[in-house]
């Protein structure tokens, strides 16, 4: 039986996301160069989105439902930017659970801690291969 | 006026996987774990789903359209697995541009080099504040 949601807290670092730009080679200044995000509506640099997405691959992967997910699908909406040295939750929730298939689908969610708006909104598809 | 298509190859290493997992937290053995990867219907270790779809990003943040790119949106659908030391080609495509929002609709996939078949596709909006 699934548990019905999840909940983690993590807060990212400019050297995570320097990382992270040097891993998947995105490094649009906007994301680096506190110089040029100065110019732009954003003020200071914004995280990448998909580095906010890689936190729904962990939580599937390691908590929820675990080791042996296999990802489907994702959708994702970048509503408002992630900043480095802020807390953010992430939240899933199961919507719909296939017992025969052993898919799930998952509401994806990362919300500013401290304001409690939504950054990032989804939706996400898992097979599970431990349970087949 | 924005070119139509994007496309480069990619390639990538067990070492960068593993780095994906580090910053992500997602250690989830199906993409580090070669014994227990032999168990599963994938007989390998595969990549992180997202990992993969950091190359729209990086393909989007630094040539098309490039820095200033803001990512509003992007759905995934992972229809294969990307295995490391495997090539692949990441094209993008531009479907629709709004030239007074800024805005480019595209379609995103990644291909298997060897059998052309599609491992990942999805559709990215983004906005481009270099323009704006």
């Amino acid at each position: 039986m699934l548990q019905h949601s999840n909940t983690f807290d993590i807060r990212f670092s400019q050297a995570q996301v320097d990382q992270f730009a040097a891993l998947s080679g995105d490094s649009n200044p906007l994301h680096l160069d506190a110089e040029y995000a100065a110019t732009t509506t954003f003020k200071r640099p914004i995280m990448h989105g998909i580095l906010g997405a890689a936190l729904f691959s962990k939580a599937m992967g390691m908590d929820f439902p675990g080791p042996g997910t296999v990802y489907l699908s994702q959708t994702l909406q970048f509503k408002r930017p992630m900043f480095v040295d802020t807390d953010y939750s992430v939240v899933l929730t199961v919507t719909a659970h296939d017992p025969i298939k052993h898919t799930a689908t998952l509401s994806t969610e990362i919300n500013d801690k401290a304001t409690g708006k939504v950054c990032t909104s989804g939706e996400a598809m898992v097979m599970n291969l431990a349970v087949l």
